[in-house]
């Protein structure tokens, strides 16, 4: 079997390089190959890193190298979609065992690129090293749309959506925890929704107040957006949308011993990727905005509304209930 | 003793937050704190990812937390300086064990700050994880100053410069390896040389050819250079300029036991960080080049030159003996 430590650094980097032809594209003055790229944007440059992790993001077991290359993509192009950006060029950091097979390594790669081809990205530097454990950071350049949209944005009064059904990654990854490797909830945990379409759409409507990604958990990145802007937030538990795989397995579940909590999930589980936002007197814009959403590819709800800041908890129930949580690194592992 | 795991990511950020506030510069629209940064540029953006992994990179006794974030700023800033670029935004993606010691995680991103925000970078944004050993990946956004300087635009009759002795931080990890823990040679690895302004300054020069920065060894990054722009090298071994501390520890272990060569280290080992350039015409222009260059902060040195594609081996001393070798991921471990 070829393993990186028998094919070398820079070969393995050629290859790279070759997958990464054909993403070209024409902000790329400069791209793989010197010591940094070259890009030309035309307008402001929105850019963000994210890094998942061999054993804190993700198991082995749980996704395949295509899966996964597929998923970090998608991972990282969602805090581009929750500034409204468009998406341009990316650099890819990559830490490897120097005994992982090769095949699997350009299978990451290959499909990394692939799914950022289809989103606009050009892949146009990056860095190899050696390492303990696999580990990928993803640097993605985008191009402000018609506006950036920020997170300390929101006021009392707002209504508050999200673009998609929360809960079903978390449930998945509870179950690829219990050995469960098959099932829609899996693949919501293996393939993140795509939401560019929808972060340009919002960044085009009037009275769009706060956005963020759903990341680490519906509650945990409420939070957030409540702290930025001093205020608090009320949300209606019933109104979240559900996955209906996460609906089913939830009733068979009681049926069977005890019951799970679907809302749990959707309150306090990471990994969904939908995008929260916030909209100014709700009343005479939501339906236009749910309706240019739908066109942009998703449904969103309406899940409760931002109210002057409480001093705790930051984010409760509509009956009050406390809610607080989410994915913390340095808390927990997979 | 507090941790990351005591205090929490959050916290963690909001604190590095904070540290960064100081290096905001007019070009950030928006920085640390929201989904992506917005970056204002009027120029092509440069942009290079550089990664340091503890145990690959460096051993964690041969470095304070303060010398390995100012060192893994410069490392990654010589990408930027061999292109030419001005350096203005940094974003860090920080893998970090969870029972890290607090004060060494902020000791790191500190001294990473205070390094950048004096050549010009403010930090914009980053990742935090959790991981099995220290990682840190540094993504740098400069804009290109009067040109890009690429690595592939060499020519046969170049003369080939370096902008510093080289030799100096290999020879110090061999002597840290060895349990030496004090010195000029490890400290030339600890601190890398500053090379921004002479990258501004080869960028302004008719004449420079190819730019490089010498990270990988000498010889492994003049044969990038090479096969870029199908040419050969000729290196002139005992023009390549030496620390002194390292040719005197050359001579003091000659007299104990055996010789060790010197120029092995500055042919062959990494981390130098000096640029190494091509210059057309060489007669004519070498003086002014060296004299803006000497005015830029650096005593560059012709140690050889470009000469039409040879087959085997790509650099050669002037005697003809074939030089090859240098840092390959996956080959070995620090």
């Amino acid at each position: 079997m070829k393993t990186l430590a028998s094919i070398g650094e820079f070969p393995f980097i050629e290859a790279i390089a070759k997958l990464a032809l054909a993403s070209r594209s024409r902000g790329v003055v400069v791209g793989i190959g010197d010591d940094a790229a070259c890009l030309r944007l035309q307008r402001d440059a929105v850019v963000t890193v994210d890094t998942v992790v061999e054993g804190v993001h993700f198991r082995r077991e749980w996704l395949s190298p295509h899966q996964l290359g597929r998923r970090a993509l998608r991972a990282a192009l969602s805090d581009l979609s929750a500034c409204g950006a468009v998406p341009c060029f990316a650099l890819l950091a990559l830490t490897l065992k120097p005994d992982a097979p090769l095949a699997d390594a350009r299978g990451f790669v290959s499909a990394l690129i692939g799914e950022g081809r289809k989103q606009g990205l050009a892949l146009v530097g990056g860095n190899v090293s050696a390492g303990p454990v696999f580990s990928a950071t993803l640097t993605l350049v985008g191009q402000r749309g018609r506006r950036f949209l920020r997170r300390d944005t929101a006021r009392a009064g707002d209504a508050i959506y999200v673009t998609g059904p929360l809960g079903g990654a978390s449930a998945g990854v509870a179950l690829l925890k219990a050995g469960e490797l098959q099932g829609p909830l899996q693949n919501a945990f293996r393939l993140p929704p795509l939401r560019v379409a929808a972060g340009l759409e919002l960044g085009r409507i009037a009275g769009v107040g706060a956005v963020i990604d759903v990341s680490d958990g519906l509650v945990q990145d409420l939070s957030h957006v409540c702290k930025a802007a001093h205020v608090s937030a009320e949300i209606d538990v019933e109104s979240i949308p559900l996955p209906p795989a996460l609906r089913r397995k939830a009733s068979a579940q009681s049926r069977r011993r005890g019951s799970i909590d679907p809302h749990a999930f959707a309150l306090f589980g990471g990994d969904d990727y939908e995008l929260l936002f916030t909209l100014r007197s709700p009343g005479r814009r939501s339906k236009a905005v749910l309706d240019a959403l739908e066109r942009a590819g998703c449904k969103a709800r309406p899940i409760g509304r931002i109210v002057p800041e409480t001093r705790v908890p930051v984010c409760a129930a509509a009956d009050g209930t406390a809610l607080t949580g989410g994915f913390s690194h340095f808390g927990k592992r997979r």
